[in-house]
């Protein structure tokens, strides 16, 4: 058995999947080529049945032989250590990496999740949305001069802030090509093809075990 | 001069001092008795004047030797390796210190800053404050269970944790006694009374220096 682990659900309803977050690190260890095993706790009981492992009753969490880390970031941020295929190793480098990292999840995502959830449940609310609006327009400012958002090249930051972007349907909101171009440019990667592809398929693959049980 | 420069404004209305970000870097220097400089960028125009520091117009940002870093969670892990009392220094302390600290940003503050958003501009969303509340009980069971977050002892990730349940007010917000307890801990120490008082006195002196420029 590999040394590392991703946990994520048995089963998600259609709608999630190739959206849980197990994806992401799928996707960073499909870039570094990092032999990775899938492993899953049941989505029945999902508040309560594995807070041992992730406090907030959420997935994926990461196992690399006595560490198990949950927090989707803070797995991404454990994993760049081990190829430079998702971090540079200079120090400048790398602390951008770590701090696009952060940019992602608590300055774009901060933003677009709450954002998003207003959104599906019919309760948009202006503030928050011209909030939304603002960030996504600093960072077309700052795609629309480059391409990757750190050292000339892919790196983990962009793995982290396509994936927000993606999942949010902000492409939808306004028209910012630059940002646009650069979520296209991410998920186009190979990378990103199969982690995805797999995890569509082992929720598919779910799916037909539940029905085959249910009409035994 | 320091090798370390933590920036911030050069004033703030009276409402937001004690609360700026650039405290959890004060703090963090303070805890780990590292040496720092204050340097400030203007308010006015904040929005556009230090892009190229700081791509969402916001601080702080830590300057130290050729690095510079935005996003207060990237400042907090970058001094955080300068010193053990920040971060244990095992590899299981430093992961887990790391996995809490974006616990901190991703799964906690992604909810508080929203619904205190929503709040201030009296818009609550009932969805949104549920989500506050399940997540704050999440945690509160979390620290009824031991002191601090990491390693039974203090490091940044509590310095995280306790400023962003200080600064969205959320202590207010149902009857979570272990969580009380742990931000007063938190905040008890002179460290963090010092970073408060630091900041504070640095905006006051700007105020009166504005006053006494608009009297002459």
């Amino acid at each position: 058995m590999s040394a590392l682990t991703i946990w994520t659900y048995d089963w998600v309803p259609a709608g999630p999947r190739g959206f849980v977050r197990d994806l992401r690190l799928r996707w960073a260890c499909e870039e570094a080529g990092l032999t990775y095993a899938v492993r899953t706790i049941p989505f029945d009981g999902r508040e309560t049945n594995h807070l041992a492992q992730q406090p907030f009753g959420q997935v994926p969490f990461l196992k690399d032989e006595e560490l198990e880390i949950f927090e989707s970031g803070a797995g991404l941020l454990h994993l760049a250590r081990k190829s430079d295929k998702l971090m540079p190793r200079d120090p400048v480098g790398a602390a951008e990496t770590m701090q696009w990292t952060i940019a992602a999840l608590n300055s774009i995502e901060m933003a677009t999740v709450p954002w998003w959830f207003l959104k599906i449940t019919g309760s948009e609310n202006e503030g928050l949305t011209g909030w939304v609006g603002k960030r996504l327009d600093q960072l077309e400012r700052v795609l629309s001069e480059r391409e990757w958002l750190v050292a000339g090249r892919f790196t983990v930051a962009d793995l982290l802030m396509a994936d927000v972007l993606r999942i949010s349907q902000v492409r939808s909101f306004g028209n910012r090509p630059a940002t646009e171009a650069y979520v296209t440019r991410a998920t186009d990667r190979a990378s990103f093809k199969k982690a995805r592809a797999d995890q569509i398929g082992d929720f598919e693959a779910a799916e037909q075990k539940r029905a085959g049980e249910r009409s035994n």
